[in-house]
């Protein structure tokens, strides 16, 4: 406790310093960080092979092993990612906007860091060197708390990262771990209030969940995806096989991936067995309605928590709808908010849907994996948020900022 | 339980129609309940005098008594403010940036409501028909839980705008209030987090202090002010006095109140007995460092928790200082990063102060009562931001929104 206050009060102690950077600054910290990490990889991997001794000793699965693991070219691509976002345009100290009151106040709204951004992730040691980044970057200091199972990756590639900061004339103290893995302890930093100004999860719903439920910080939510498309009576029958096909299996563990297919009945009869030959391919798993079953008849039977489910697998609920207004209905009801399409050639169908569905990203006649950071050209990528504060959708650099108002007078008071 | 979450559904099930109106129709409606609180303030004053004989039967201080108290004046008052947001411009739906992407998507982020907005607020009944205005003029459903002592005069209010709405064709469940004023289920409101999009407590710091500890719904955490003024070295010490004294007794019981002066010890003894002299016309109370007892040696000591304290009192306490740069640090551990001001002449330091100062508006010659909707020019306010998630400051009505990405394709899928 008195520990995790002491790493709030070193992170608060170096935002002046970060504040007071200039991008060029910052930029020349990062692409020297970029190249020790590439410099120091041998210790990195070393701590590395330790995590993957450990974490194979307790059984962890193939699929999260390679998620973990970390080889020479990974870490180049860590690197990489750094030396993009020191590309990237600075956004901080932009002024938004500016005007003057008839009392003669100049009012200047002016962009500035979030302050002390805490994030809490899981498994993928290569989010250690990424948030760092895009955090630094905004003049943000960032507290890290990694998954246990990378504890020793991430320990590692944080010391490099911090020694190179200290070199370059920064406060380490911008880039801090939280190491601790005992859970009571882990809540105690979500009630870091004081001293930090925004904590963003990243990992699985339950840790989503976990941290919405106990934090005081204001919080960014991120990430579930119940992604839906709606395959309209007036859709191109033979692109609506293509986006779904993409958005359901051209990568299953993300959470732009599609979930749940409405389709209209006037088509349903041709195009499911359209979309069933192309899914079979990839052996995806279908659960529908019985209008649904009576045209595929393999289909397993959909239960109201299918509608709701994000699989992250090769599995596709079904429902089908007589109507756009009753499509709309039954997204709004079970979508996550994260993002979800219309296949139609009708345009005022089309906008109806792009208007009522209640996401942060409403697509028509394209896949809903394209809901992301560097999809949009935002360059970057810190999460994408699925509540209406803040920020929606996927989150950039400018994500990572707010505003002050810095206001100019000449001896004005209130009347 | 089972109450809160039908009011819950409810508010989600008019949310398409709120979005469905167009702004004609939204102010037509405002109006329309504008005429409706005059025309039936008989009621509303029935039932705000036995709000009023039951508090003062519970010992209510006058000063509260008078806030609870409900006039004719006071009903026009109400009615005029909802006449004044109708007045406004609409700002939903408007397209807030429009790109294309080099694969042929065009992107364009759309200002939209936030969906349902739960209002916490305390005493004054006034608030019901404003949070009400500002949050239907954009769009947002609300659910209000208004404090206990003033449930009849809340509840006669909503039943009037209740009723409006219905007449003008408008789903009335727009506008529910919350009446049960057990405090656990006050408690289980705050987690609504299916259908409640925003929690936005208004009131005392303790109100504030128990959403935010409480809530798994995005909080905006509005209202505690501990603004600081610095009189620097360089300061013309006539406008000094004039500034502090506006902002200190011009009106004691807001947030956007001086609480706290800081004074460059080259100025301290020509300035403090200047600025006593003004503040003892109004009988305010000086507690100051040993360095400022000194000079004013009627002056009671400061303790820490008087540089941390909003008084909302005729109480200010007083620190020296040896440089703006201690002051800027001073002021950094101990606001409320709300409103802080420099007095001086000379730029540098005030830019220095203006960039450094870590609050919502940091002003350079002008008290910091301007921190206020009105006086920014939004023509509305919801409250004053203490954060920095989402909006700081002043939030008017675009604070009340959100965004969607739409986006339109010809049929593309991800690579």
């Amino acid at each position: 406790m008195t520990d995790l206050r002491k790493m709030g009060e070193r992170a608060a102690a170096s935002k002046p310093v970060l504040q007071g950077m200039t991008a060029r600054e910052k930029n020349d910290a990062l692409l020297f960080a970029a190249s020790a990490l590439r410099a120091h990889s041998g210790e990195i991997l070393k701590a590395n092979s330790e995590d993957m001794d450990a974490a194979a000793g307790n059984g962890m699965s193939s699929g999260m092993l390679d998620r973990l693991k970390l080889t020479d070219e990974r870490i180049d691509a860590m690197a990489q990612g750094l030396e993009q976002i020191a590309a990237l345009d600075d956004c901080v100290g932009e002024v938004m906007e500016e005007f003057t009151r008839p009392n003669g106040l100049r009012i200047r709204k002016v962009r500035v860091p979030l302050g002390v951004v805490g994030i809490i992730y899981e498994a993928r040691p290569n989010v250690t060197a990424d948030a760092f980044g895009l955090c630094f970057k905004t003049g943000n200091a960032v507290i890290l708390k990694g998954g246990s199972d990378a504890v020793r990756s991430n320990a590692a590639i944080v010391k490099v990262l911090r020694d190179a900061l200290v070199e370059k004339g920064v406060c380490g103290d911008a880039l801090q771990l939280f190491e601790d893995t005992d859970r009571s302890v882990t809540v105690e930093f979500m009630k870091l209030k004081d001293f930090v100004d925004v904590l963003i999860p990243r990992g699985s719903a339950g840790l989503i969940r976990s941290v919405v439920e106990n934090s005081t910080i204001p919080v960014i939510e991120t990430g579930t995806g119940n992604c839906h498309i709606y395959v309209d009576r007036d859709a191109d029958l033979d692109m609506a096989v293509r986006i779904v096909y993409n958005a359901k299996t051209q990568r299953i563990g993300v959470c732009n991936a599609c979930e749940s297919l409405v389709v209209h009945s006037a088509v349903s009869g041709t195009f499911l067995p359209m979309l069933k030959k192309a899914l079979d391919e990839k052996n995806v798993e279908l659960r529908g309605d019985e209008r649904v079953r009576r045209i595929l008849p393999d289909s397993k039977e959909a239960s109201e928590d299918d509608y709701a489910a994000e699989y992250l697998d090769y599995i596709l609920s079904l429902k089908t709808v007589d109507s756009p207004e009753e499509a709309i209905a039954h997204i709004n009801r079970y979508n996550t908010k994260h993002s979800d399409c219309i296949v139609t050639e009708n345009e005022q169908t089309a906008e109806m849907f792009l208007n009522q569905v209640d996401a942060a990203c409403v697509y028509w006649n394209a896949s809903t994996r394209f809901t992301d950071g560097f999809e949009f050209g935002f360059g970057a990528e810190i999460g994408i948020s699925t509540q209406k504060l803040h920020a929606r959708g996927p989150m950039g650099l400018k994500e990572l900022t707010s505003y002050k108002y810095e206001i100019r007078g000449s001896g004005q008071v209130r009347g």
